[in-house]
């Protein structure tokens, strides 16, 4: 399979460390996944079957991650060409077209139709983390857009969350602790009630530079706060 | 200045383990104050002079314990007289009239009056924890009252805080965190924005069981989540 996927320049194949031995095309350049995809991908509550999407999928390395866990089939959208193609070109190397599909599309007009509103079980995503305002003029195109809400601003993306998940079905996030009162409060505008919330912070005397949120569509008001995530153990 | 201070029928004097041997007046028929009010008294930011204001205040544990970080004056209010004698005997049993003013009050009569509004520098609160309708009909009145809201929802007790705080003054609440979202949105409805949460888990693999939330009043948005308090090291 691997010898028919084309790699770019400055493009290289990285081990997804899962049993199933999933690869991923990565660079430098335009985008690599970092450890937030990977504990969302690991906390998301996902069906064993039925329909999940991914938005802001980057590389595709959440969908790539959940086939670990779920038979279900999983959409994927991207806005940005090269980082579609190069997710695509991961899931074609690792045979896994028939249960991923990544789409290049703004997710605002993505989720703008009507067709798919309520369709989906669950739903993952690792927005930008800061506003578009707060650029840093020295990154490249590929990462403002990643990190900043240049294509759609939270509460864009809580919309779109919000369309897309059935009723009683759940949108996972992982984001930024500074704007996790935004956050709480753009779902509850959008029928997305926070059901599960976990911190994850650098060691225990830390403060938390992560947050990972679970909503229920038109859930009960109840959270459950998960055991904090240290990540080094000192 | 002890043999002054008649102790009722089942009430004890408890030792609050300060430098300052401060004494209190605990009775298991009527109240004994918990782990929440010891962390309360220390997450609080408190100025060391001006004026402060405890709410749902019991037998007056958090003043008291206020006294070993701040010279300010402090009001405290408690709706039952019962509990509001205890606390102002034990006020006076540590000689401490000068410092703190025990008010027995409805706080939502007391926050209405508005030649108080905007006058404390900071507000602390223990509310009850519980709405009114998920009360336990084998508890006695007292205990009723300090648990339930029966004397006042948490939305009675954010706008009573939001009105008595001072633009930029801080208040600091514990709760449970299975109403972490009810909080922030009646904060945010009363310009109260949270601006340090830290969460109390049992044990490093426990959810949480209770939050201390400070938020400032008219505060710009951005969260600090501290390190987690883990009540047991293991």
């Amino acid at each position: 399979m691997e010898d028919q996927i084309k790699l770019e320049t400055n493009e290289r194949l990285d081990d997804l460390m899962m049993d199933t031995g999933l690869r991923i095309i990565q660079s430098r350049e335009v985008f690599s996944f970092s450890t937030d995809a990977v504990l969302l991908s690991n906390f998301a509550s996902i069906p064993k079957k039925g329909k999940v999407i991914d938005l802001c999928t980057g590389n595709g390395v959440i969908p790539l991650l959940l086939t670990g866990r779920t038979k279900a089939h999983i959409d994927a959208v991207e806005i940005q060409p090269r980082l579609a193609d190069m997710a695509k070109r991961s899931v074609k190397l690792n045979g896994l077209e028939q249960q991923i599909n990544i789409v290049e599309a703004d997710l605002r007009n993505f989720a703008a139709n009507k067709a798919i509103y309520g369709t989906y079980d669950a739903v993952t995503v690792n927005p930008p983390y800061m506003s578009a305002e707060a650029g840093d003029s020295n990154e490249n195109e590929h990462y403002a857009i990643a990190r900043h809400e240049v294509h759609g601003t939270l509460q864009d993306i809580v919309e779109a969350c919000s369309r897309l998940v059935r009723p009683a079905g759940k949108v996972a996030m992982v984001h930024r602790p500074s704007r996790f009162v935004e956050i709480i409060e753009t779902m509850c505008k959008y029928k997305l009630e926070p059901k599960r919330v976990q911190f994850i912070h650098p060691n225990k005397n830390g403060e938390a530079n992560m947050v990972l949120i679970e909503a229920m569509r038109d859930g009960r008001p109840e959270l459950r706060l998960l055991p904090p995530i240290m990540v080094y153990d000192t």
